[in-house]
């Protein structure tokens, strides 16, 4: 039994075949690299049986995953993420059959610890030993204290406006850390020269094939924890677009594979109307987007004006019959506390989104009662205390408790 | 099968029988009630080998639980947390054999999600409505959320020095949160006389039975994970004490039962050197401990000057041959950022604490390197960013990265 079926790297727009034994960047087109597996190997040699006696976590889809052997695998203890059901807020809803697969129980606090346990131990073992990334926080959060785990330097630009607790978990990691004035693009532009002038690798949201596999794994184990089948419906908070594309990456492996049904879930991209270029262009049917102008929201993890692959996301729209959707602030501050209010479970900004589009989703009828529906939620609230409106009386000495 | 083999209540200090179906509070005598099994009967009718097939989470152990029906099971999806081997600081403390068990992975951010599943399911069950308690911050948050997912009333009185991510976490589940001008004591004084005027149940550390059960999970889970046989020593950050206390349970039932031999890893308390009333009494060999003055310490959340559990906690540290250790905030904070720098694991400063003890304890001898060593860190640092000292330049317009 091989540990890793990982066969050769393809292009995702002009499918240009490269070597996956070495490290790769994007394609001479400029496209991202996918990592292709040898399924029909893979499909001789195991079933799904397997699968239960081995240990919780996403390292358990490892002949799905890029790195070849296991003590190559740099991991903090992932969990699987649990498969919630939402009583008070399927009924607030009218959406019976909702459930919220909770990515704030990871490593590192979002679904983004997914992409980096998987990166960088594939980063690691072809060779790398200088990472550099741009983020809005969470991904740098994430790769910086997984590449510390593995032991290689980090290079990370972010946002002066990201928020201070993953900007506190990239500086702890002793990552390199810098902060610009502007946008991700921004960020991305200086990480751009950095990697020209001084040797570092470009991890970059899609601009390295195997921070994508991580989070492939999103699908896979909301999959396995269905009985292997899919959901009607699942809205996702859309950014770069890692987390969508990784889960259309992982229903078309699991169908050629068998493991699933041809039944395709109807895929939703959630983002803000301050920074909705995903949805402009699904308006328009366009194959790509355009830059979003003066981008401005309370989620910031999907602040991201031009995503290098918005034609993957509105591909997997197209062909999953799904749509996009963009949600107000004011929205998604309400559906964060009503998450907490109602069932106990404080989410961020990004995955409260998803709960403003549902609600909207089921008022234009776009969404059925007797759907069987899936929202992510890629982080935990903790990350942003101060999205939180917080009303604390002090008490003064000797004053007790009013009544309440 | 039963659900839970919980039989009685049992006073901790006098013996003295209550019936468990009942809300109870503590003794007559002043002390806490500990939940007691029909272990007899569980030993004939259950073997570990059931455990296998069951869900990850600390309910596969429900037979040791105090809720006697699986749908009273109020949960937000608490993964089994894992135990992390940390190679270069087992090699910086000369501790080879050195685990960490990460508690920050479960919801809410602490090992307090553990008391309160437990503890709010139970409480319900048994017909509570409306739940008081005072907290530094942790227990309040995962006690306001759960409650919250259990549609119960919960009122909560924390320290204005509290750090701000709990109070958010406990704003925003909607509790009626107030805060106080002093420490833990006076919130809980302030909770006493809510209780008694306005009908609140008291659930304040080790006034009712069932958080501390929760906490035995770690124990339990602990033992699974070294496949039923434990570590030469655990090291546990120690404010009012009930995960000690817990882990302690945990051993005696599992002794009872036959899970493990006779072996008892030895239980350190980690304290901070601003707030250490275990370790001034464990020094004079004390049954109790004496309430500490002007308490102070980056560790907010062991800033407790006085338990109510102290004779608890130095029993199992007397009857395991274990001992008790103080450690300088300065110490605190380094430890903290050496297990990001070398593991990059982002962990609580309580955590942190007790790998500056291990230090101690490895340099004073009491420790050897041939001991194998669990330290529990009982929480995320992302709940803590302020104790990061961001280091993080701002580039001007067009100044590219500097050569690093």
């Amino acid at each position: 039994m091989r540990f890793s079926y990982l066969d050769h790297l393809e292009c995702s727009r002009c499918a240009k075949v490269y070597d996956a034994d070495s490290l790769q960047g994007v394609c001479t087109c400029g496209a991202p690299l996918f990592a292709r597996y040898d399924l029909e190997r893979l499909t001789g040699s195991f079933n799904l049986e397997q699968l239960v006696a081995r240990e919780s976590g996403l390292w358990r889809y490892h002949e799905l995953l890029p790195v070849s052997s296991p003590e190559d695998v740099v991991s903090l203890g992932e969990p699987i993420t649990p498969l919630l059901r939402l009583p008070r807020i399927a009924q607030h809803l009218d959406l019976p059959m909702l459930y919220m697969k909770d990515e704030g129980l990871l490593p590192t606090g979002t679904f983004k610890a997914r992409g980096a346990t998987v990166g960088v131990s594939r980063a690691r073992q072809l060779g790398a030993e200088r990472l550099a990334m741009p983020t809005n926080g969470n991904a740098g959060a994430a790769w910086a204290l997984y590449a510390a785990r593995a032991g290689l330097e980090m290079l990370i630009v972010m946002p002066l406006a990201a928020p201070p607790t993953p900007r506190a978990e990239c500086a702890i990691s002793g990552a390199r850390l810098f902060l610009v004035d502007g946008l991700i693009g921004d960020a991305g532009a200086l990480v751009v020269q950095a990697v020209a002038e001084q040797g570092y690798t470009d991890i970059s949201t899609l601009k390295e094939p195997y921070r994508l596999e991580g989070k492939k794994t999103m699908g896979l184990e909301l999959f396995e924890q269905l009985g292997w089948r899919v959901p009607d419906v699942i809205l996702y908070p859309t950014g770069g677009g890692v987390g969508l594309i990784g889960i259309f990456k992982a229903l078309e492996e699991c169908q050629q594979l068998g493991w699933i049904g041809p039944k395709l879930p109807r895929l939703v991209a959630v983002q803000a109307s301050g920074c909705a270029p995903i949805v402009k262009a699904w308006e328009r049917r366009a194959e790509t987007s355009e830059p979003w102008k003066e981008a401005s929201t309370i989620a910031f993890g999907i602040t991201v004006p031009k995503a290098l692959g918005d034609f993957l996301i509105l591909r997997a729209l197209y062909k999953t019959g799904g749509c996009a959707v963009a949600v107000a602030d004011e929205e998604i501050l309400e559906a964060q506390a009503r998450l907490a209010n109602l069932e106990g479970s404080f989410i961020c900004p990004e995955g409260a989104a998803c709960f403003a589009a549902a609600a909207r989703l089921r008022q234009s009828g776009w969404l059925k009662a007797t759907d069987e529906v899936v929202v992510f939620n890629t982080g935990t609230g903790m990350l942003y205390p101060v999205t939180v409106k917080v009303d604390a009386p002090l008490l003064s000495q000797g004053v007790p408790i009013p009544a309440g």
